[in-house]
């Protein structure tokens, strides 16, 4: 069931089996498992996540490349709503783990200061990543190029950079090591810091042994037309020519509403998991970009998978078998 | 580009980054993937792998859950293809290890009795299973039902039986033992041993006390019309009645070609691998129902990203970075 401000009341006693925090990729296949295993599952969605922006879904078997990121999402959630499972537009601001159970409270909308609680036996955490961009005066032009031409993901859309010439923005002198990769689609590589970052003499030399030009003015503007970049104009005055670009400045993690839960593993900001994409903590769950691996749409997916069916297992075991009794009557 | 007797000649001088045995939905995965870091493979399929039997595929997120799996391998070949992936309909017949690379030996067509060798740096072994189903003098008989109503995955499909009247035929005693998951979706579950094995006592009390009603006769056929079953005539003229039922009678491995190999580890008839999909040999991968774990279509596409990922690094550690050639003359 759809829910909103106007009818999650009629959800605040219940005892989920599992509460999805982020309704991606990964959240919609978790949930779309947990319901066809007849499970009571509450996606609580806050929305305009990752793969939201993503205009081409182009490795991901069975979609038109073509299909943007949007329309699946929607897709996905009537189809787990569909099966059962219940949708919430909220803001998961903390988990609490109870013992038995998880609190999990949700602001939902502008007008709900504290938010609403709700409960369940497992959590899992679908809640992913947001990718950095560039800071400018004017952000609606990097929106008009990110996700189309200005890409965010090199496993994704390397391929569309293939051997044009690419802008590298990078907000550390680690992040610059992303050029050494990048090579592989292109070795027309200019690196920009956006004025963010010193950029070391050693790296200055490795950058120069490869070729790549190094810009350490601040971005003034991305130019181009219809999505198309053409160039980047820098506040020097300096033109970078550039048909593509990959931002490689990092990534925000939703993962805040965790920290105050013991017991969980972290690498950095993901969390560790077992082949079942089991946290440390054994009612928590983690998928995609938010664990340790690749930040694909296939993996969050296939963890999902496994996060549901772990958890159907671990409920499945410890409940009592269902009998035929009309057999059994006749029997005794 | 698609190959056929006719032309695949062209390709018999060429070294593939990769050769993909089978073409089902691991393989077409991590086809689209390695041809888009730019790598060049081919994928060998067999046809009529598991998937395309799949009449609905209810749970991968971003499908119409009514998508026959024969569409969207159709749709992800193409794709496979469009973006540089050679494919060819045949069957592997050999591969043997010859140190730096894999000679792969395909049975194109019938008018081939030697097969034709295709060379590859690194194997990916995608050919999966197929599901053992009861035979019947009429097989079309059980085609009529399965992947309809009579079904080979309880994950895949528990949920379409929900509290239905339903039959589970097991070949072996120790099949019989998913009686005792799939009353998780209904408990009004008839065994059928198609006559091929002889049940202990123990079993056989265990089923009485869980109300679940044996029948040890051989199958006659199957009832019902329009692909949804009624019931199961035996051979002894017994009719149990059952709109649903889930076969356990295990499974086919096609992975015959991988027996000559060394250094390959096993858990039966799945190969072991690890969090890349890599096995113990460094040059072969394993995906979806060939390797330990979930045979589900989500993981076996998410295997075929992990695949082709491990095998484009390898592969591009490996080589010499491109340098932005103008710029390294322009500072000489």
């Amino acid at each position: 069931m759809k829910l909103s401000s106007k009818n999650l009341e009629t959800r605040l006693d219940t005892l989920y089996d599992a509460i999805v925090v982020g309704g991606g990729m990964g959240g919609i296949s978790a949930a779309i498992y947990l319901a066809r295993y007849g499970l009571k599952c509450l996606i609580v969605e806050k929305g305009k996540g990752r793969s939201f922006w993503m205009q081409d879904l182009r490795n991901y078997v069975g979609l038109d490349p073509h299909t943007p990121g949007r329309d699946i999402l929607k897709d996905g959630t009537e189809q787990a709503i569909a099966w059962g499972a219940d949708h919430l537009r909220g803001y998961v601001e903390e988990a609490i783990d109870e013992g038995e159970t998880f609190a999990v409270r949700v602001k939902v909308g502008k007008k709900d200061p504290t938010g609403s609680v709700f409960r369940s036996k497992y959590l899992i955490a679908a809640s992913g990543i947001i990718d950095v961009l560039p800071q400018l005066d004017n952000m609606q032009n990097v929106y008009d190029y990110a996700g189309y031409t200005l890409h965010v993901c090199m496993i994704c859309d390397g391929f569309d950079m293939w051997d044009q010439k690419a802008v590298l923005i990078a907000g550390t002198e680690g992040q610059i090591n992303a050029a050494f990769v990048l090579n592989w689609f292109t070795p027309y590589i200019s690196v920009l810091t956006h004025g963010l970052c010193s950029v070391s003499d050693a790296m200055k030399q490795k950058l120069a042994d490869h070729g790549y030009p190094l810009y350490e003015a601040a971005i003034a503007r991305f130019l181009g037309e219809n999505h198309q970049l053409s160039g980047v104009e820098l506040v020097d005055g300096t033109i970078v020519e550039a048909t593509t670009g990959l931002v490689s400045m990092g990534s925000i993690y939703h993962n805040q509403y965790l920290k105050g839960i013991q017991g969980l593993e972290w690498d950095g900001e993901n969390l560790i998991t077992n082949n079942m994409a089991q946290t440390s903590h054994p009612r928590i769950f983690a998928l995609g970009d938010l664990k340790q691996g690749l930040n694909q749409v296939s993996i969050a997916v296939a963890d999902g998978t496994l996060a549901a069916t772990q958890i159907w297992r671990n409920i499945r075991r410890a409940s009592p078998p269902r009998k035929w009794e009309e057999n059994l009557l006749a029997t005794r």
